[in-house]
């Protein structure tokens, strides 16, 4: 801001600078319908890929550090569960095992228990795969499978207290979600289960809002496990069961598949599981599709988060990643696990620029230029992959 | 949390605990439909007083900090200027005058001034009129004229900054609104047009993003100005104009109008206006509207703000005042200017019970017991009159 303030009357007399790069974009000509059961999205904010995988257009996000449901991504293992499941919110039922007093505690007895609110970024891990020259198979997401909420429920590790505390050499926190599994198959090989290590229950949330909502049937409503700093798929919808366990799930969900596998590799329990988020940014303006860029000042703007750990800063290149300028964290900062915005104001002559951003964490690792090869294409977070081409008249 | 934890199983074994106090409301039998300017919002989370008064219903703020805009309450002075005005934003322009190089700029122009988001307490100066025993004229709101929201835009002090910095001697922030007068009365008699102490430039901004997305008609969308700390009605919305002025404005909402009049008196320059809001706090659950409460641990929430001052703490009591109890503050703090959530867990037998709260500010100021009474209903930030009084079976 104090780089443009200086450029003072000299840089506004020039008259011909400005940019349409907030103008609100159109959904595209031909694009799929909302689904149903996320009818209420906003449709200029969203690219529908299928029923069960919304993203948010990049030059959607804004600037307000939250990102409000009805421009949030979407992304479902499994069809969501009937729309009924909201009818009567606090009779939803969860198990709980592996504690001294395992028992089914309903929604309405977890509300008694707590009140707490964190921001997360909430990220699929497949978010950037679209950058990946092998074209993995899956949702091709460029950046909008991720979004940063407030998420309002019980602290999970205050339910396990009461409950009497974990049984003895459990290793791992369990989610199950409550989605109607297709018949004739084995379970395992579609349930949505997931396992994280138990150090996560430090942090976790069962969520019953968000954004100030009850939790819409599209993420998860009436009831989400939330896992701050992890991957979105950790983040188990419909919760119906919460589990210390000592060993991880069997489902292929956690078996095989969301596995770090090698190109050509297959996916088993001894790869890395996508965990904890990697630290990670980008760019959401200026863009050129939003509208003819005019020479002059422009505020380049964009998120940085970095799973459990703060953003110590981030560097913002218009070269390409030439030459680098340390931009500025602007706005609350709504803590570890929520997303920072970043603003540098830079003057951008006639032609085309290469717009990138580097976000460095709290313990010291950067963004790398390069992404990580993996066959499913999970935790992109080259900063080259995500770059920003823009023309300017 | 630990009060709840303690009581460990034995609480839950009880068996009967739990509260409905979250189950969502249904619209009011016989309720107005939503105005045509604000038909997106959440019926069931609305009151309507008439096409120009919204208010949000108490039991429909939840815990997330951040009041979804889907269920702001709205207060326009005057009916909002057409929705074309909305169809090129970039375009909408604001004259600034009292600096040392007036000019009139875009919106677009300004967009490459700078970027910048706050959290702030939105809030009627009318907001707890509905609880003046005096029924003064206006909408007799009780709790629900108040959100709290994240703006985007870019700060004022930069765009006066850019146009050469104030002219000497200039004492006031005077904003106007750019709605669409009424024919064959005086203008002054019914412009918006509001004047702050120009130390509110600290913090002014001028924003074109709320929540996330482009602001809405509703809300003074493309541009409105944001006096972070200050009552509503100094917000000005659709803001055509910007003056750094000598003298407060001489129309009728700023001379005589929104001024702290005692009863019986009338409004003129000289009284108090509703510049700053005082120190504040309601409990939003549990209320017994929401559905039976049974008898048991429950957590008291609400929310605490204090105009431009940080909420040192709440204090709640379950016998009406007589005894208190330190409340604990949760969720993001998003600076000064936001509200902040507070939660104490209690048990409540069967019977009824008066619940308050009274916040404290950074300065050490508390609610008072009493309303200051004033002719218009303003600025009511009595303990007692926000009382919750909940029957547990």
């Amino acid at each position: 801001m104090l780089a443009a303030s200086a450029a003072g009357l000299g840089a506004l007399g020039l008259g011909g600078l400005g940019t349409q790069a907030h103008a609100q974009s159109s959904a595209a000509a031909g694009a799929k319908p909302l689904p149903a059961v996320a009818a209420w999205k906003d449709p200029k904010a969203m690219i529908v890929h299928s029923s069960n995988t919304l993203e948010t257009r990049r030059a959607a996000f804004g600037t307000s550090v939250v990102t409000p449901t009805n421009r949030l991504f979407v992304r479902n293992n499994l069809p969501a569960p009937d729309a009924s499941i909201l009818e009567h919110r606090d009779a939803w039922t969860v198990a709980f095992e592996g504690v001294k007093g395992p028992r089914s505690l309903t929604l309405a007895d977890l509300k008694t228990l707590g009140v707490e609110t964190v921001a997360t970024v909430l990220q699929c891990s497949g978010n950037g795969r679209g950058f990946f020259p092998s074209k993995p198979s899956g949702t091709p997401w460029q950046v909008g499978a991720a979004g940063c909420v407030l998420w309002s429920g019980v602290p999970l590790r205050t339910v396990i207290h009461v409950l009497g505390g974990a049984e003895e050499g459990m290793a791992y926190l369990t989610g199950t979600g409550g989605e109607k599994l297709p018949e004739g198959v084995d379970p395992l090989t579609v349930m949505v289960e997931r396992s994280v290590p138990i150090k996560a229950l430090d942090d976790a949330l069962l969520a019953w809002e968000m954004n100030g909502e009850p939790l819409p049937l599209a993420h998860g409503g009436p009831l989400r496990l939330i896992v701050p700093g992890y991957q979105g798929v950790n983040n188990v919808k419909y919760v119906k069961r919460v589990a210390l366990t000592r060993e991880q799930s069997r489902a292929g969900i956690m078996a095989n598949r969301y596995r770090m596998v090698p190109p050509g590799g297959k996916g088993n329990p001894g790869l890395p599981s996508v965990w904890e988020m990697v630290v990670k940014s980008w760019i959401n303006g200026p863009l050129s599709e939003e509208g003819a860029l005019r020479a002059g000042w422009t505020q380049i703007h964009g998120v940085a988060f970095a799973g459990t750990r703060e953003v110590r800063g981030v560097e913002v290149s218009i070269d390409g990643g030439m030459s680098w300028h340390q931009a500025q964290l602007v706005g609350p900062n709504l803590g570890r696990f929520a997303w920072r915005q970043f603003v540098l104001p830079v003057q951008l002559s006639a032609g085309t620029h290469v717009l990138v951003s580097r976000a460095t964490d709290a313990a010291g690792n950067a963004q790398p230029r390069e992404r990580v090869e993996n066959n499913s294409g999970y935790n992109n977070n080259s900063w080259l992959d995500h770059a920003v081409t823009v023309t300017v008249a």
